[in-house]
Formats: structure tokens, sequence, C-alpha cells
């Protein structure tokens, strides 16, 4: 019995007791002193560095991170070694236990989606290891786009995260965008509820869910309200603005429902902390402290 | 001096009397026999095989196509050696004269978007000649996810096509909801006219443009009419169930101000033909038809 993605997250959550996703967006003024030096060499010892540094990450993510979310556009930068690299990390996370969201953000008409569908859940990707539990996925071409994701979801336990409200600043530029009374982003968290709707799964979340920034809280708490059944993946806690006060309140009782990914004030926690502290202790003691700061549920 | 993606649009669009862009969306299906035997060896035979006729369709293409658009879904599906065989595509084509029109649709909060932009158009991608003319963005994010884009459109002389009005039947499911009276994508239509009014060229159009599909020519003309300055790139055409007769009607008195994109009508145009006809005389002719089909202006 294949167990669905959306179950997966409650259970792992709920064993836990973290709601933590770890943002992998490896930069090289992110890497600790060493591989940072080593990464200069060229773009190939640059995607090595990243993968060893992903170790790390990993290392100080176990059994403190439900999940860890894989940002493709920052290995596509660095060509052909960039994308073996992703691949590796997804591979490396999954073999460790961690539930992989590939943060990739893809969308097209729908025989193109499918060719993408393809790229990252079919033959190629699952040889290497590279096949994602879910996948970030854009809107705006409304289902066809997202329809050859979400059909391939329930066969193999997968998931997708549909944009709803993205964390960056200009997000309501066309998100906030007033239809008949309500913003523009909660009409399409009510469409990715439509679409996901024959996905729930026995703990009360459908494997279709939408990405909802913690920068924005208001938003944040309105999209919770609108569509219960949508988990939720939310971004921009740390370094992009958003506190995890603002994201406790959206938990349901049992401390789940959604996801929240923290990238930089992770990631680039190596280079202070404690002395005599590894890199890895640094980073553990982010991860841990946003784990605590985030639990919730049981009021 | 760095001549804009704009002008070299509309200049070569002059030169050949064609609006004509050849969307090169390779599937196993649309190759010619021998080379489709060749490709069910693996992955790699079929990039390979995607790649040789490449050169079958660039051949077809000489003097007559504006532009290539390479669809990068269909070769990220073939994982690594797609990549490759994408990026080995690109400089072949633009080896060739062709403008080239990557069709990567990408989109992500700033940060994200800059590493896609040095993906594309970065060291890594230049040293592969993968360093496509034009890309396609998706509005999604606002202007944050498109600046990075947009701000290296002007040293380079390079361009993006924003998503406005998509082609797929779904398109309206998101697209057309009315914001203050106006569907929502001629709101985007009005933010990409804005966002690229700074990059309008010596020919009238700016290296901002926007995707209107030729699937609905009352919205392509709609948003021909709002945004006059913003070049169209116009796919559906074809096998999608767009007409040329529909596109017409928007050119300017030169016959220019955009491209129109057809890929499975002309990819798929070697299977039949007169007699004794190679498969590039084949495809040479369903491209100098729609050529033909599309001349306009000066009415």
């Amino acid at each position: 019995v294949v167990v669905s993605f959306a179950d997966r997250v409650v259970r792992r959550t709920i064993a836990l007791q973290s709601v933590v996703s770890v943002g992998f967006d490896p930069r090289p003024e992110l890497l600790p002193e060493s591989l940072r030096r080593q990464a200069t060499a060229s773009l190939r010892a640059q995607a090595s560095a990243y993968v060893a540094f992903g170790e790390l990450v990993l290392d100080a993510s176990e059994g403190l991170a439900v999940a860890i979310k894989i940002q493709i556009a920052l290995f596509e930068a660095l060509g052909i070694p960039g994308v073996r690299a992703y691949a590796r990390m997804v591979r490396r996370a999954r073999e460790r236990g961690f539930l992989v969201i590939g943060d990739v953000k893809r969308a097209d008409i729908g025989s193109s989606a499918e060719a993408y569908v393809e790229g990252h859940w079919g033959e190629a990707a699952r040889r290497a290891g590279a096949d994602a539990d879910a996948l970030t996925i854009n809107p705006y071409f409304g289902i066809d786009g997202c329809k050859p994701f979400i059909d391939r979801c329930a066969a193999d336990g997968r998931g997708v995260y549909v944009l709803v409200r993205t964390s960056n600043p200009s997000a309501r530029e066309l998100q906030d965008l007033r239809v008949d009374g309500d913003p523009l982003y909660l009409h399409v968290a009510r469409r990715v509820a439509a679409w996901g709707e024959p996905l729930v799964g026995s703990e009360g979340y459908s494997s279709v869910g939408a990405v909802a920034g913690a920068t924005f809280p208001t938003e944040l708490q309105a999209v919770r309200r609108e569509v219960p059944h949508v988990p939720l993946l939310v971004p921009g806690v740390g370094t992009q603005g958003g506190s995890a006060a603002s994201v406790v309140g959206a938990l349901d009782a049992r401390g789940a429902g959604l996801l929240v990914s923290s990238s930089r004030a992770i990631l680039g926690a190596h280079s202070h902390g404690a002395p005599g502290t590894s890199a890895t202790e640094r980073m553990r003691d982010a991860i841990r402290a946003m784990r605590d700061e985030l639990r919730g549920g049981g009021s």
C-alpha cells in the first residue's frame, strides 16, 4: 500500500514534533570557509562543495527536520555539474529518510508539463534517485499546467505545492489583485483545494499543497482558514523576515498541517555560535531552536 | 554598440519578410523513422536523435524563420543527456544565425531568479554557447521574479517574453478572472509594458515581450491593442488550433511586432508530403507555407 505524501508529512511531523523544512539554497557565501575556498576552482568544484555542504546540512537536520527543500535554481546556475549535484542531493536526502521537496517552480501547457513530470519523476530521475517526494509548481496556466503533476501523485505517494501567496516583496503585485472582492491568491487557493480534493489522505490533508509565505502573516492566516485541507509550505521565516509566531497560529491541534522552510538562517548558522562547536553543531542548534519556536498545537 | 533584442527581431522580420518562429519541441513520435529507431536505445540515444533532428529543422528553417524556440522541458525529461542536448541546440541555432528563444518558463523570488539568470545567461551557459537570445518567464511573483532577467537584457541585447495569455485550454481559469472590470491578463500585460518601457528600442518595441496564444484570437487582439510597444510571442498556431488569419490583424504596418511559434505542425511535416522529397524539404515547405500565410502589414 502506498502511503500518500500528505500522510507521510503529518506522521513525520507528529513523530518528530517538528514542522521544520530545511531549505537547501547553497551559495558560495554560505559555505564554511574550507569549502568556500575549494569552491572557487571551477563550477564543478563549486558543485562538489555544495554536495559536501549538503551532507553537513543533512547531519544537522537528522531527527529535527521533517523535510529538505532543495532549490534547483542554485544548482542550475552551475550548468551540468550543478544539475548532477541537485540529483545527488535529492538522492542523499531521501536515502537518509527525509521527505524531499524539489523547489523547481515548474509549469507549462499540458504536454510540456508532462515532460517536466517525466524529468523529475520519470525513468531518468528514478534511476538517478533524483525523484523528489514533492515539487513546487506555478498555477498561472490553470489546471492544465498542474494536472500532469497532480495525476502522478496518488500512485507513487508524491505531492505538489502550488504557489498561492509567495514570500517576496512584490508578491502582492498580481496575487493581491481583487477578484469579486477577494484577493487573487484566495481564488487560487480555492482552485488548489478543489484540484486536490480527491487526494485528501487519512490524516485530513491533501497531497496537493500550497505555498504561502511567512512574510505576510495576514495572508497566510487567510489561506489557512479558507482551505483547511490544503497543507502549506511556508517559506520566508528567518532572513526574509517572517516570524515563527505568525506561523504557530496556523497549526492544527496536532501541531501539523504545514511545513516551515528556512534556508539562509540555518545554512549561515555555522559562521557564528559557541566557540569550539563544529559547523554541523551550530546549524543543528539553529534548526533545534527553530523547531522549538514553532512547536504549537494542542492549545 | 549592442543592438537590442527587440530591434534584432524587427530587423530580421523585415529582412526575411517572416514572423515565423519554429518551435523545437522534439518528441519520439515526431522523429523521422530512422532517428526514431535510433532513439529507442537509451535516453542518451534519444537526446542525440533530438540534436540530429534539430539539425534538419535548422536546415529547413534557413532563411525562412526569424527565431527558433526551444522547449527545455522535453530535454529535461531525458536527464543529463537532455540538458546537454538543449545546450547544444541553442548553440547550433545561434551559430547558424537564428534568434533563439529558450522556452524555460522560469520564475522565483528575486535571489533564486538571479540564479536562473546565471544558469541561462551566465558563465557556464556562455561557455557552452547555450545562452539563448531570449527566455520565457512567468509573472506570478510580480516584478521581483522578472527583474533579474529584465535587468540583464540591455547590456547583452537579450530579451524576455512574459506569460500573459497562454495558449492552453485552462488559460482562462486564472488569467481571465476579472479585476476592476478587465481580465487579469490585461493587467499583467500592462505591468509587462511598464517593466519594459525603458527597453523600447529604435524600432518601437521593447525587449520585454509577452506571450499571447493564437488559440484565443480575441484575447490576443486585446493584448495587442492594450500594449502596442510590447512584442508578442504567439504560440498555438497549427496543432493547438490557432489560425494564422487571427494573427495577421495584430501585425504592424511593416508586418512586424510579433513572432508566431508553431511546433508540431512543422516538426511533423516530414511524415507526409510530395513523394520523393526529403524530410527537410517537407518541413521547409511547411515553414514556407506558414510564412506566406502570415504575411500581412502594409494594408
